[in-house]
């Protein structure tokens, strides 16, 4: 088979043929669990994760009475480091360092995953390490105090970077009161207050067979990995002989943003203004993903781009300068950043939203669009070069598209792309609920006229 | 052939084995440009990089009369991308872009190189469009002028960030006068001064082709290279019949550096203070870089090092903390990095001092010494899966070292380590001068028992 195929949550297995000569297969376990794999001939490492959909958007304030707080599957993740019944934290440390492999976690809006590449032989020893670390954390109480001042100091560490203030401050401009607006890891003050039993509590509800998708690429057999992953998960204390179906995709329907025009300013000392500007994007299972791809490759994708010709090249405003647009199961946004000097930040926002309004009006040339078609196969054709993308990438499959593309498809799509197509879509970004985010040595009147009617957000920063 | 070999300079041609199956090809051209390539079977792509052995240890100050004024090498780097004779600074970033590929510079203290990551049917692409910047530029005025303002805003950038701050203080704290400490981009100060005639006149000394190393990795024939690139460099108007020898080598021996102890704090607001510790190091070509490799592992290179055990796992004193330790052709240094809550600053410098200490004290132990050597190989293992690394060994062997160590031999020097060697190489660097470098909202007091009679140097920032 090839080309998109929908995963169907519960069948067996199922087979496909993925990007190049790669094969990827899928197993679901009469316990629920998930296996994706993605086989690369000649390959001689493997990235392996451990995936859950649970993430930030997932969590609620300390006073509802959920264990999930704000912060808490963060705090979580980190906890799974430190150790089970059997191996301490240095031990779970010794296993990876000793074969100098990678071995780390990432906590998202809508999922969390640990993951580790190896060289092939010694993805036995990953796969059981993980399996241990996922389903029996001690979650030791003194561990949970050390561990919050670490999360503190790793919250302080993101404070003291503009940029990822800024970041953070637009998700919760643009998006509102929607859960995905909020910052991954919490403040200090949910952190602060966050107990071992909730978190605890969390643990249990949220990692369960039914909720693991393992997904693995690179020098790895399917028949093993199933094989290996159950062996390990039944040695580290789970009871696999339960059947249950795999828990249900999270809803994709585009929830209400309360679409309002945000102005957040964070007046700080610094040499710079981080500028992040923009509108609600697009979800992920969106059709017209692939138009959002071609469109913000020719905008803000590269040094060809519009942002970097305009702001960068021809008026030398600022170092970084690019747009993104992530998209979510159920909202996405679509930015623009820029660092420049104080003295420069009103005409960069300015310009910025002037670049996206003119390509709303006058779209994109041929040119620039066969360059974005032929970016993005280009750069996945790399990409897809290293094992930690393609188990990302099924991962992201399995838990937000409900269907894998290998990457002829995936190009098919995008070059069916049309100028006319990309004009529409600019057309409807521009006219959404603009929001802007400074962080620096500025204040708000600077911005005034850039953001209509907005709704002035306090500063709690 | 197998192993360390010395690549001698002006032999024609050398072919011997490198890591894995691949193969390292070496040739100098009449011309004395040297072209050295690894090719990886079965890769898709390629990595190229253009080098040439000029950093920021080569500058003078302003007043001096050489035209290779501070922080002018860094910024000839920007002024390459920006147009040749027939190509704009667009044409140069859509030829990369239209084809998804990836495109870049790095300036470094002793050399500067541009690169490319591309599928191995634009790498004929690749070798062009980089012949024509390096040989062609035009440093047109205007565009000189605005690339002094997107300079500005990137050395702004770093400026905001509290640990590039403490990196750079550090150099100067340790290495006081020599040249390697000064940073790479210069200064707003020697930026705002620097003319189009000076950097043009650098530009000229300094990328000859004597002066020019072309390194590639992954999906290159050698003979193909060698044939495209000196038709690339004649086409772009290189007179390439001229017999030249290759430039030497930089100098390998150890400079004195005017080893005092120093106390570097530059108060600043934030919410945490980033610290950088350490001494004098190794030079790059030191018989003991294994050893120090291994040391430098144990000490602070994973997860269950020793500065992540002691700060971080245990008293939750940090999130990032590791050491570091790279050489140069006539210095080195040896650091460690922290940031942490400013209340525990003075707590979190003691504690990696004293650490430094126990190590040269009691040494380390067989598991760590077995553990660091498994990391080693497996960690390089991996990262010579991108062709980038394998580019850059290549650079460095040339440029720095002088041979080229492939993966078995580097492992059986890392394997002939001891824990005697380690032990006595941790006593040297425990008896140097200690500096310390503390940025965030901190004052110097807090620290001056952990420094000896430090010579605190004024805060310039």
């Amino acid at each position: 088979m090839n080309g998109a195929v929908e995963l169907p949550l519960g069948e067996p297995e199922l087979a496909f043929r993925a990007a190049g000569d790669t094969h990827v297969r899928r197993s679901v376990l009469p316990s629920g669990i998930r296996v994706l794999s993605e086989q690369v001939p000649g390959s001689r490492s493997a990235t392996i994760g451990f995936w859950v959909a649970v993430g930030s958007r997932d969590e609620h304030p300390a006073e509802s009475g959920n264990p999930a707080t704000f912060g808490s599957t963060h705090f979580l993740e980190h906890l799974l480091f430190k150790g089970t019944e059997t191996r301490s934290a240095l031990d779970i440390a010794v296993s990876f360092d000793a074969v100098g492999g990678e071995h780390n976690a990432v906590t998202a809006k809508e999922y969390t995953c640990y993951y580790a590449k190896v060289q092939d032989r010694d993805l036995p020893m990953a796969i059981e390490v993980l399996a241990d670390m996922f389903t029996s954390s001690v979650l030791d109480p003194d561990d949970f105090e050390s561990e919050r001042r670490v999360i503190l100091e790793e919250l302080a560490m993101a404070g003291d970077d503009p940029a990822d203030v800024a970041n953070e401050r637009f998700f919760e401009a643009v998006l509102g009161t929607h859960p995905l607006a909020r910052p991954i890891g919490g403040d200090p003050e949910t952190i602060g207050v966050a107990t071992r039993d909730a978190v605890l509590e969390h643990y249990r509800a949220s990692y369960r067979p039914r909720d693991l998708v393992v997904t693995a690429a690179g020098a790895v057999d399917h028949d093993a990995l199933v094989a290996g992953l159950s062996a390990a998960l039944e040695t580290a204390g789970w009871e696999l002989s339960e059947t249950a179906a795999p828990v249900d995709r999270r809803p994709a329907e585009l929830a209400l943003v309360d679409g309002r025009s945000a102005l957040t300013v964070v007046e700080r000392p610094g040499e710079q203004v981080n500028l992040v500007l923009g509108v609600p994007g697009l979800v992920a299972t969106d059709e017209r993903r692939a138009v959002l791809s071609v469109l913000n490759t020719v905008f803000g994708g590269g040094m060809s781009s519009r942002l970097f010709q305009q702001v960068r090249e021809r008026r030398g405003l600022a170092y970084a300068v690019y747009s993104f647009a992530p998209g979510y199961s159920d909202a996405g946004v679509f930015g623009m950043y820029a660092g420049c000097a104080p003295k420069n930040a009103a005409t960069v926002a300015a310009l910025m939203r002037t670049e996206l309004e003119r390509l709303a009006h006058h779209g994109v040339t041929d040119d620039e669009l066969s360059r974005a078609i032929g970016y993005l196969g280009g750069a996945s054709a790399l990409a897809l070069e290293d094992s930690d993308t393609r188990m990302s990438r099924l991962g992201r499959a399995e838990l937000a598209l409900g269907e894998f593309a290998d990457l002829d498809e995936a190009l098919r799509r995008v070059g069916r792309v049309t100028a006319d197509d990309v004009r529409a879509l600019a057309g409807e970004l521009a006219d959404r609920p603009f929001s802007l985010v400074a962080v620096g040595p500025v204040d708000e009147h600077a911005f005034r006229s850039i953001v209509d009617q907005p709704d002035t957000r306090p500063d709690v920063a």
